[in-house]
């Protein structure tokens, strides 16, 4: 099956833990909103014309039939298919839990920078951000980086992998989470560091991956950049 | 099987919308932290004590050997069992697509009256608060409702439900979001009502089914007050 990722072309966003998922798997896909003509594609879906199941944003994928929004869902969807997750309920159920939780991570460090609303420019929530950075680089950034270490360490299959075993879509949306936050935060990662050396050992293994490495040195691999979810401002990482 | 769900005792918070599918389902169910000794119990599951899968945060649900968190991670799981949900792939991820688009609704809800921390009081974040809640009532609830609305419209089952022929937890999880955004924004959500007429009639058709009405006249609902997610803070709703 050839998989169709619908996704906002110039950022790595919410799309990335998919692209990682479907390139580490080998997957045949086509990254549509960068073809030509793909950006509008994207939006006449998103209008819902001739769909019942419309989705509210993207990312989403078609994969034949089925239109699958919600990034945590598309990896619910493609993860014992990629075998990237275990086909079991309970382990299904638990990569789920944790995606969700990386989730949530991700929102919270997106809205470190817009605070306000996405319609304003950050520059015009300037000094919110300030004061919300402050909170989470001191606060939730500690809790999430502990927990998600905690979850490595306490696995029973062993620390070098989030879920079970063998790699999860898991352990690549773990990489890009802990790729992004030293992109836009670098002083409090260094800070941090000494409480998540497990975190950062599976960073290095996966960016190390074969078909992971291939992506990242590929054009296919947008950089980090100032529109996406992880931004360098570095009045935010003081 | 009795289920245990854990959640904190005072609010409503995210842990209504596993309440309502248990009672709707006339689930066994024993709800924790609301028992003598049961908040103790809560945090010492949260602290991970003998626990490979240790949630992050509240809700959280024991079914048998399983601890299951995130709310529409509990939902999924809940759904086929209570028939609250399709069983087919299609469906199954229809329903939690738009659950997990609820949650967004639900966290931009919630971030309107804490828009810098969440261990800052609400009187602390006032003035950034009031800024964050024009955006929201103008641009996102709008759009959300819409969206929502669209989704019913839609529906080849008819408008009467969200996702199928019959009731899902979806269905639930919406009449508890206009409950809560009622009562929050009731002046935003009068000038809003003729975009979401349809969600409406299911919010009212839903309080009305036997087993909810029963559950909202027990001294099980709690009431809404302003340490849960919706607050009504008239300056808020201007």
């Amino acid at each position: 099956m050839r998989y169709e990722l619908y996704y906002w072309s110039g950022i790595q966003g919410r799309g990335e833990f998919v692209r990682l998922a479907l390139e580490q798997a080998g997957a045949d896909y086509v990254d549509v909103a960068r073809q030509p003509g793909g950006e509008a594609a994207m939006l006449r879906l998103l209008e819902g014309r001739g769909l019942a199941a419309a989705p509210f944003a993207p990312p989403f994928l078609k994969a034949g039939r089925l239109v699958i929004a919600q990034t945590a869902n598309i990896l619910l969807y493609l993860g014992a298919r990629l075998r990237l997750a275990p086909k079991a309920e309970a382990g299904r159920l638990w990569a789920h839990q944790l995606q969700l939780t990386i989730a949530d991570l991700v929102a919270e460090t997106h809205d470190v920078h817009h605070p306000i609303a996405a319609s304003l420019y950050y520059r015009q929530q300037k000094r919110e951000a300030r004061r919300r950075a402050a909170h989470f680089t001191a606060e939730r950034l500690p809790k999430y980086l502990g927990y998600l270490e905690s979850v490595l360490g306490r696995n029973p299959a062993g620390d070098r992998h989030m879920v079970w075993r063998a790699l999860s879509y898991v352990d690549l949306s773990m990489f890009q989470v802990i790729a992004g936050l030293r992109y836009a935060f670098p002083r409090a990662m260094a800070r941090l560091a000494p409480g998540h050396r497990r975190l950062a050992a599976l960073h290095d293994r996966v960016a190390q991956r074969p078909r992971v490495a291939a992506y990242l040195a590929s054009e296919r691999r947008l950089p980090f950049n100032e529109q996406g979810i992880f931004r360098h401002y570095p009045e935010l990482d003081a």
